[in-house]
């Protein structure tokens, strides 16, 4: 007697942690050494140095009411304030602690703009390729989700498609750059066309139609491509962020809402998001956490090691005649099945100890994800693998 | 463009959060020690030496993976196995890491119960006087309240009145002992017949009904009195528990969901605990605090405050002539209106910067919720108002 979508939501696993537990399991088999995981997105650098010097700081010298206590349900006021002067200037807006909400991580973040912004039953559209549990978020949180199949050409926003899409329920795009799982960075001009489309729909359908913008590889880019920060282009877009790769701290779950004040109603909508995140049992963002990353919003992620990965995994596989495009950001690798659809080269690849994530789920069944926030040597002695799988391509 | 239902749940405070927020403006003017705030359940205790130890400890000797990496999303399985199995030893139970689900608090775990056990429209009663946001987690996912009153006499369970209100479409009954606001600790005698009606009604309706057991009072008792483990009484209990009260920790939000064997289709009922806290965005909960307070699992709080507390003001506000039930536990005192509703008591009160919540959100208008988790000379302090306040009851 419970809910079988919630039991069904809770036994299904996702593919990518259904991966990850095999791999730990064949790691006891055959070697850690003689398993190559490229499964999960966590990060494979540490958190820097000074997160840890700010944690003993504070619990050193604060007393336990003010690290440990209850915040305001939107967060400490002076870790709001430090988190959003940082991102006002680095952006050059003026954005302050008023337009941000902590919250445990981006996957509430998500689920909370998502249930701020649901009418009943409005419509979300995601592009792929796309996070899978976007479809959880809007799905079991009473949005409908559409989908808009991907550009294979390089990943970038499919603007016909997406017109195609947008309707009178259209509530919001979902938008995800860097992108989990392609890589791919959308630049200025593809999101000024983006804008120039949802302006266009808005004034015609006389209703707002927002961005939501999933930024948590945000500061992962590689080879000095510019990454826009979309409120700069498009006003009416809601940012949701986490610190879980720029400072390796996934188990943390610490991130944001920001509703900057280009928003429409911007008070009256973080008021909405403080509804929609009380509403789910939010009740402050953790607290030590809080407060150590309001003296660390200056850090950036090591990308030296990310960038060393993608070039060695890319360059491996170029060469052996896999096609994907080059990933300018965040940690993963969006490479073509060589043969057969993904699901079935990624089972070939499995027996042979190389997990990687068929991406069907992620709106692309021809492709596989590839994490590279792994150890640089688990690549090195994969390629020999990766070089095996297509030189075994079946003949027509 | 957004969910009025979300606004308007951000924009209206719970009225403890807005006497509390006065309260900070008035210390502001009139001076912190002329402000006698009684609205918040913030612990007054520290957190125990051991948890900043503990936590110390670990962020110096584990490495940053370890300590921030994500885990799995019940829950690291060596913290999920130290809190169950405490839990099982100290009530004689079989319990393991299996049944243990860490969640980030209470909140978060009683809305993910709710999801899970939601057949769509299905009810939840609660026993009045209850903590208000239940109304908001049960009905802003999906269910239906239904609101048994309180037996005024000694805010035992109500059973008559309690008989009434079950029917075919109940789930659950969230029961919250210790209580808050009365104080109150269900008896085992009480608990048995709540045990036996539940068995008798599910027989009837062919389905299983639950208990919601909110525990986050559980170790917070005084004079000797026993505080049932209620999986002990009735099987088909789950256990929502915070580690917010217990430690004063209540920022950190670290609690779980326990669903014990004795439970119909126990590990069936984990995974729709689990999918439900997926459908809100939980990944896991608080990486370093999972830790943390694995290694704390035998400390208790220090009830020795609380019940100082608890005495000093029950004690002055009974021999003034005021009418309240003696609290058994939890860090509240629920004290009848010597005049008006509670409202316009609270009000008055309100003018000499005396705050006392109102408890009509807590299905009792015509008594106030008096926090006792506040530093004990502020309670010295505040007794001339308390006694003023009486004094002046205007004559019929």
């Amino acid at each position: 007697m419970f809910s079988p979508k919630m039991y069904e939501l809770g036994s299904r696993r996702l593919c990518i942690r259904e991966l990850f537990e095999y791999g730990l399991k064949q790691a006891a088999i055959v070697g850690k050494e003689n398993v190559y995981d490229f499964s999960i997105g966590n990060p494979s650098v540490p958190a820097p140095e000074k997160v840890k010097e700010k944690l003993i700081e504070i619990i050193n010298t604060l007393d336990s009411k003010s690290i440990h206590g209850y915040t305001s349900a939107p967060g400490n006021m002076e870790a709001r304030e430090a988190v959003g002067k940082e991102l006002g200037k680095r952006y050059g807006m003026d954005i302050s602690g008023k337009n941000i909400f902590l919250t445990c991580g981006a996957a509430p973040a998500i689920v909370t703009v998502v249930r701020a912004l649901n009418l009943g039953q409005s419509e979300f559209i995601v592009l792929a390729p796309y996070f899978p549990e976007y479809k959880n978020f809007v799905e079991n949180n009473g949005g409908k989700l559409v989908v808009t199949p991907a550009d294979m050409k390089d990943f970038q926003i499919p603007i016909e498609e997406l017109k195609k899409r947008i309707n009178f329920n259209t509530q919001a795009v979902i938008v995800n750059s860097p992108n989990n799982p392609s890589g791919a960075i959308y630049s200025r001009e593809t999101l000024e066309k983006l804008a120039a489309l949802l302006e266009k729909r808005a004034r015609e359908y006389g209703h707002a139609i927002y961005i939501i913008a999933d930024e948590p590889y945000r500061e992962i880019a590689f080879d000095g491509v510019d990454v826009p920060f979309i409120p700069t282009i498009y006003k009416n877009t809601i940012v949701c962020y986490s610190y879980s790769k720029s400072l390796s701290l996934p188990g943390e779950r610490i991130g944001y809402v920001c509703v900057p004040d280009s928003v429409e109603n911007s008070a009256a909508m973080f008021s909405a998001v403080a509804g929609a995140a009380r509403s789910i049992g939010h009740i402050c963002a953790p607290s030590l956490l809080q407060l150590t990353i309001a003296r660390c919003t200056e850090l950036r992620p090591d990308n030296d090691a990310y960038k060393k990965n993608r070039d060695t995994l890319y360059n491996a596989l170029i060469s052996y005649g896999y096609e994907c495009v080059k990933p300018q950001g965040a940690f993963y690798m969006f490479v073509k099945a060589p043969y057969g659809d993904a699901q079935s080269f990624s089972d070939i690849a499995k027996k042979r100890n190389l997990l990687l994530v068929p991406a069907g789920d992620f709106g692309c069944p021809q492709h596989l994800r590839i994490s590279t926030c792994v150890a640089h040597d688990m690549i090195e002695r994969s390629l020999p693998v990766f070089k095996q799988l297509i030189e075994e391509k079946p003949q027509k």
